[in-house]
């Protein structure tokens, strides 16, 4: 039974220089594969994604942080996206063979260490949140790094590793346990983005949309359309097909055609066969029934098997 | 790179007894690993998918046929299910790191050995047929089981391997090579079975439907419905979204509602990528972007570095 964990840092960096000498650090590391990364000026951010199992997930990703705290410097950082630091939040993520606490546990280790090698302080956050209002990253982002001077000292702000102190070059780091989410983006026919933004705050949890989703307007110019950027953090109590119909009413309101949407990073297969099982009426479709993971499983226990 | 071949051989039983015998010989094969089977008493068929790379592939399916030859006395075989033998079709399809060139070159060794050790005449259809005609299962099987001995000595019905003589106890078998087909079913929400075939019509390739589709209505009665039953054999060309919307629209000719569907046999990850896509206007979804598979790709790809 091979664990695999994902871990999603994301660093304040999109310096082609410091991007790589970070990815390499994950890179090296034995039993860690990268699967993804992205990084661009307007929001001035690193998003990584990788996996590994516990022992090689967390090395990778601790080896990858100490290069971030050494090569970023927070007080020359510009960017759109909100980030508290340098290793900005760092989610371990169950994916086969471990669980949410495994998760949590990898977490508690990653601030530990990062807190004592470096002095940076360490929020954890989602499922591995100590209070229940630090399980909002929003909530212990805010303020961001250019207030986390004055933050930090406050009582409820209190890190959960390292000093009540920012680090004056990698500011603070949050990190934590979280289910798979699915970042879906949808775009507009129309260039206005006042529509986009009504259309977005109608699917927001914070404006009265859906619990599980995060919604929010973009204009892209060149292509001269707007888009609903979303991300949806338990695509199974609030499957995809859901969101998709009330944005499609939504838009029908103001006569704005749907011309294009995409995954933002990987798309989670769970929430594919929700989307085909809705539309086509399929009643009983779960993952061990669609071929190549079929295959895959088959293939592992006659692994596993032939090793005992 | 790890080659991966399924092989799905159908034999004409559904005799528990005789399907368990046939099914040891495939589980106890190195290398060769179980996906899936079924077998029911209205067809008196079972088919089986498994999976292995060439050699096992091989070893598997024919040490599997060759105890359903020993078994198996098509002279009392009684089914719904058109057949011409007990072992009676069995296709070779690439999945992964394998070409159709490699399954074909299967299926001549598979038809080539059983023809040698079991006297029974052996069919090429599919991408391994010798002739265009023969391309098409159909026409193989046509006069079925009962009709072989008169059909076989037709020059045009010539058998690739083995006797122009059919097989007094296991008739004939059909090999070849083909691509991963989608078998998709729709329940109707009525029991009048002339709507339902007419449905299927509607659909069917030979009666002017979709070219890769095959589709036949059936009754369930113990659920007062009807069903169409569907071979996609090309669901990159034929996708199944249209397939469904093309039978949504001619059943609501007849005030018919969709009640259901269930894909029959596994669900190819494309043709659920596609049907997703559809539905909500993804426009560059492909299968290595999604978690599941690029998690696999990443570890293998590692496992092939590390292995160097």
């Amino acid at each position: 039974m091979i664990e695999i964990i994902e871990c999603i840092p994301n660093f304040s960096t999109s310096d082609p220089k410091v991007v790589e000498l970070i990815l390499n650090e994950i890179k090296r590391t034995e039993n860690a594969f990268l699967l993804d990364y992205t990084f661009d000026d307007y929001y001035n951010r690193l998003v990584v994604s990788f996996v590994g199992n516990k022992e090689s997930t967390l090395k990778a990703v601790l080896n990858a942080a100490f290069k971030a705290v050494k090569l970023i410097d927070m007080r020359k950082h510009k960017g759109q996206h909100p980030r508290l630091g340098a290793v900005d939040v760092v989610p371990f993520i169950p994916i086969k063979n471990v669980s949410m606490d495994g998760c949590i546990e990898l977490a508690g280790k990653f601030g530990g260490a990062l807190a004592e090698k470096c002095g940076v302080p360490v929020y954890l956050y989602g499922e591995a949140a100590t209070k229940p209002e630090r399980k909002d990253l929003d909530w212990i982002r805010r303020g961001e790094y250019e207030k986390l001077a004055e933050m930090i000292v406050k009582p409820e702000r209190k890190p959960d590793f390292g000093p009540a102190k920012a680090h004056p070059a990698a500011g603070a780091t949050t990190t934590g346990a979280r289910k798979v989410m699915a970042g879906f983006n949808v775009n507009l026919g129309t260039a206005d983005l006042k529509i986009a933004k009504k259309i977005a705050k109608a699917l927001h949890a914070k404006k009265g949309g859906f619990s599980n989703v995060k919604a929010m307007a973009a204009s892209i110019p060149e292509k001269k359309i707007t888009q609903i950027g979303m991300s949806i953090t338990n695509f199974e109590e609030t499957p995809l097909h859901r969101v998709f119909e009330l944005l499609k009413v939504e838009a029908a309101r103001y006569n704005v055609p749907i011309v294009g949407s995409e995954f933002c990073g990987m798309a989670p297969l769970k929430a594919l066969i929700d989307i085909a099982a809705y539309y086509v009426k399929i009643d009983n479709l779960t993952e061990d029934r669609v071929l190549e993971m079929a295959v895959q499983n088959a293939i592992e226990k006659g692994e596993s098997k032939s090793n005992r």
